[in-house]
């Protein structure tokens, strides 16, 4: 399963990564059962990404796929449009949420937001790589 | 009517096709109130998933129309665009819920929802053919 | 892990016992995340059941302890009073709800709906047992 | 202002503290705005209490009072009661949630959740105590 600590090493990649780029960001890490394990606002990120980042987690768990892919099949006369109005809220459909595999099985996802999708997205990318 | 033993035929015939093609799948139906009558996750099914197949069944009794054919008319620019955003997020636009007939009658739907649009709306047509 | 088999397996003895104890029933079993495995409801039950054995099982698992004994703790006074405000809705704090064990460990949780409190919580027991 | 590092200094204070008492929790901080900077569930807490910590600290920083204290004056009869049903689901009314003090101004409040009340409040203090 995936543990506080290994939430708390994806955090770590991704604020360093964060860092390296010069954009604060909100970072979330969810489990097997898309439940919040640890989330951080480094400083000066956007409050409106705090539920985004939580959300781009839970999303990428909840259909073992990354946002910025799921995000492309929900384009209007795509087959998944609409599917941002399920779960009561909770689906994000931009980039930013990966899953995070252990033996090839989606164990949890990383979630980040705080910056351009670019931006998200190449973060969440570090903090999936030190899982 | 429909019974708990119609929706279990229908998730049985529902579940065998999606075994078929190799795509665990939630699988939802509703009566004629469009209540929750029966949902299964199969084993390693998505969890965002399960949401979807219930609302995608909802939606089909609610309009007496498939999800699919809905999703058709609710594109930007077509008669039902916005009709995602009725009903408390319970409308579900795109393939997969489709009613269930008696006697020309729509007295329920079912909902699937686990794969791609055309592997969801296969396995909701198995369904269906069972009832 | 707790499969759609035991979820299936705890249902069977939830309905036989609603059908010994004459009261038709929502019974609904959650993994270890807490997400919906399967819910049936039986033919005549209610359906504003439909949400409350949904909601019973995911908070015997969200706080890993039966709706009776949390609800015990939550009345007016007492240490948990107003805990059924968190988790947007979802908590219930009247019994029909128990968590499953397996080794030890809560893998997931039953919930039943449909009767009075002390039916809902033999009914509970009984699917809980065949667990 | 309360900056992350503030933030993980509390966090990793109460984790001790719940370590050391042998209860496993959830465990949150907020800022001046009421809003998350950071959240940590320790392993085996529980999934339930992750909005409840978030949301104790936001009641906390929401009123500049401990939840413990705004938990008595919301019983039935008292002056707040029915507080809870304001916010939007984010007010929590038992122990856990303490304000964050600098040079006697509140910067923010940690909330916690994952035992008895008692529990939570003893955690709660330790890491109000590390700020």
């Amino acid at each position: 399963m995936l543990t506080l600590e290994d939430a708390r090493r994806v955090i770590a990649a991704a604020e360093t990564k964060a860092t390296e780029i010069g954009q604060p960001m909100n970072v979330a890490v969810v489990d097997t059962g898309g439940n919040l394990v640890a989330h951080v606002r480094m400083d000066n990120a956007w409050i409106g990404s705090i539920n985004i980042s939580i959300n781009k987690a839970f999303t990428a768990r909840a259909f073992d796929t990354s946002t910025q892919e799921l995000g492309e099949n929900s384009q209007p006369g795509q087959q998944f449009y609409g599917i941002q109005d399920s779960n009561h809220g909770r689906i994000m459909i931009f980039a930013g949420g990966i899953p995070l595999r252990r033996d090839g099985q989606v164990v949890g996802a990383v979630g980040v937001s705080g910056g351009s999708g670019a931006q998200d997205q190449s973060v969440a990318d570090a903090g999936a790589a030190a899982f």
